[in-house]
């Protein structure tokens, strides 16, 4: 093979047919792999030369190396096995539109570089608000970002400068901006309010009630406080589905309580994993509030069988937006960009660049349709129903909080050390993955429902390894 | 079709075999389309129908939309007529990179969650420091970024904290904090600024030289004066080809010279474009002074051949990146993180979760090899060569500045409004498109070659196309 050779277009007809028998392939037998690898940190480059290539390889040589060196590496996520954090689920649909937006190699920075990227992305955005019953005024205000720790500190800097009149842009964040969240948000808020140069100190974590919700007196409290203080509230993140429990904050409330104290703060709301659910009528009471928020978001890339990376942003007024995150040198001046008449996505989000996922996400929805969506979801809110009564049944288990949607968080009575052996043994079988939180200082397992193929089975066999683990565990001691 | 329905493994295999001879025949076929598609804003949009569809839809339909919909859309960022910007290159192998990633559906926020793509991504990145003759201390370093943006944002962060001992994380940001440009860096070094709570008043642009290349004197000025009016100069980020005109800033200067005026600065280095020519030994002069460098990144997604988004971006100390970044909520702890075994990226980044893109860089670097990468660099700068020799021995047009590796930067001898006249009208001819700047104020085409297929006769037919349209339009006037 020559060296300064580009691989020819027969040559990629080949070797992608391969990889996309490859891909079948291994949907067909993921579910028999261990879903956490057996691996060690250090072990997978080990296996890997030093240095890189002088001259070019064969790539079937690169396809072989791909089962003996890249494959006993990876952690399964699309096992129905695979039951830790949230799922982060693809589906066929999703990946061909991957694949065809990697062929068509756009960037859709502006308008001009890519007119079906941008409309595309803004046509889907909509269908989702009516997908799901969003509010009427996000129409035409969507915009894909990589995930929700971006959407966030979108919304976080589009509300410092608002309340700074964009004087922030100007000369840097005043030390007055209180920004508030509850203690058991994600710490992404925690994260963007330190890179918007808020700080720890005026990042508010309100304490929650019994199910892990915000507790609005609390916040009330905060906000009359720092008010009092001198300092200006300025952002309310309220989560519908927190990461350790599932909690739906009371947006309405909230979004209420915290305009009537302080009218110009912005109103963010995370529903990373549980916005979904919304496709669902019967689940569509997450988003009560909604409608009073400043900005939204949720994650396809989570239960919406849309890969990873593909998070869903709405703002109530995309000039805010615009206005906070807009920088326009020479060189990306455009006709269509002063005209007004185009979106350039570029002033909606961190970086400059930004690629075609809107593709994905469309065929997703149109594969599935909505009602395909709906039945998914509400499968898998029952399957999680249906592990909560295994765990309210057997005395051996606590149910630590009361099941919302698709998550089960629960506790063995022996204690929380004992919890953990359970936890480490099932995932070090390989044939289970649950992850862990602490609620209200109790370690507690999460068994997280929603990866696309689980059905009653794994769910079933999850249950029945945990608790015969925790026999074998008992005996040993 | 049942609405209840994934897609099977056979369909895929179907539908994803007819993507990728979509693929083939695009790549096949591109370079006779109009780069720039016949479309006005809205037109796309239009064509869709307004509600999301409420049954699942044959997947056949939906490849056809993509052709009779979606294709007419794209901006042809692939094609060899593609002269605008930067180019944004795929090639064969990054997409099968790309299609094999998004197949393997990985989350990569810490290792455990994808032992393969966290260390084949330090693996890649340290075989390119080999590559490239980067520094010795950036090996174990580095980390794959979505964009430069992130990069500069995340270089930004890290400093601030350094200079304020991790204070500005908790407190907010001092607003004695100054940062220093060259008026001709990109403009997501001061969108960085301002996101990271610095902002425009205390984000110094400091003037170029003839080359456009930053002035040393006047940035030690600047830092002086600053250092008079009681202010903390932190960070300088120097440029390693400027996108109006591809200008390399004198690193190892700058980096003395701050360093000496400021002990506790930190340097970075934007090599967005410019940093793939450091495969070739004879263009590594670019990277002079990289080695005083606290952090550097380039992006392999424009001239490297693999699919945007793909920032390789290197710390001196990781431990000042990860310290700045950051945050450790219970239900993301793992003993692998714990016991410092392993590499969390999530820490290195702004946003949590991450694809596993190290694999379309791998599939790149042994499909070309460093003799492969190499060879076709140093044709694309022959090629812009042989460009700037046509203007050069034109009367009719200026080069507006002499050339740096593989752009070229020209006006006509008639005026800023000829020149404007003469780009709108051959990119409306949908035969090649460029884009422009203004240098020293001059409305200036920038003529920039490094797309994977770009040959002598692209170029000749660009210069052509120029020319004869300069005439048409002269004899117009």
């Amino acid at each position: 093979m020559s060296t300064n050779h580009h691989m020819t277009p027969d040559e990629f007809r080949e070797h992608g047919k391969r990889i996309v028998d490859w891909i079948a392939d291994y949907y067909e037998h993921v579910e028999s792999q261990r879903v956490l690898p057996d691996v060690k940190p250090g072990e997978i480059r080990s296996s890997l030369p030093e240095l890189p290539p002088s001259h070019g390889e064969a790539f079937e040589h690169v396809l072989d190396d791909v089962d003996s060196l890249i494959a006993p590496g990876l952690t399964h996520w699309q096992s129905p096995r695979f039951m830790a954090y949230f799922p982060s689920n693809t589906s066929f649909p999703s990946i061909l539109g991957e694949m065809l937006a990697a062929g068509m190699g756009q960037q859709g920075m502006v308008w001009k570089t890519s007119p079906v990227a941008t409309e595309l992305e803004t046509h889907v955005m909509d269908w989702l608000v009516h997908l799901m019953g969003l509010p009427e005024h996000f129409i035409g205000n969507g915009v894909i970002q990589d995930t929700a720790s971006s959407a966030t500190l979108c919304a976080l800097i589009a509300a410092r400068e608002r309340i700074t009149n964009g004087q922030a842009n100007q000369k840097g964040v005043p030390d007055n901006l209180v920004a508030y969240t509850s203690d058991q948000a994600h710490s992404s808020i925690q994260k963007a309010a330190r890179i918007a140069g808020i700080g720890d100190e005026r990042m508010r974590l309100i304490p929650t009630d019994e199910g892990f919700r915000m507790d609005v007196e609390a916040l009330q409290g905060a906000i009359r406080a720092d008010k009092a203080a001198g300092l200006t509230p300025f952002f309310v993140c309220a989560a519908v589905g927190t990461t350790s429990s599932m909690a739906v904050d009371d947006v309405a409330a909230i979004a209420a309580m915290a305009r009537r104290e302080a009218d110009q703060v912005w109103i963010h709301v995370d529903a990373a994993m549980a916005g979904t659910a919304a496709v669902c009528p019967e689940f569509r009471w997450i988003h009560n509030g909604v409608e009073l928020a400043d900005s939204y978001c949720f994650n396809p890339h989570k239960w919406m069988f849309t890969n990873f990376d593909c998070n869903a942003f709405w703002v109530a007024d995309r000039k805010e937006l615009v206005d906070a995150l807009s920088i326009l040198p020479e060189y990306l001046r455009t006709a269509e960009h002063l005209s007004g008449d185009a979106i350039d996505y570029r002033d909606w989000q961190i970086p400059l660049g930004r690629r075609f996922r809107a593709l994905k996400l469309w065929f997703v929805l149109r594969h599935y349709g909505a009602k395909g969506l709906r039945d998914h979801i509400s499968d898998h809110v029952a399957l999680a129903q249906s592990f909560e009564a295994k765990i309210v049944d057997d005395p051996d288990y606590d149910l630590v909080v009361a099941r919302t949607l698709n998550l089960v968080c629960f506790a063995h009575t022996r204690g929380d050390a004992f919890t953990e052996r359970i936890l480490e043994s099932v995932n070090a079988s390989g044939m289970l993955y649950v992850s862990h939180t602490r609620l209200n200082g109790r370690y507690t397992i999460r068994c997280s429902i929603g990866g696309r193929d689980q059905r009653q089975r794994h769910v079933d066999a999850a249950w029945n390894l945990i608790k015969q683990t925790a026999r074998s565990l008992a005996k040993e001691a």
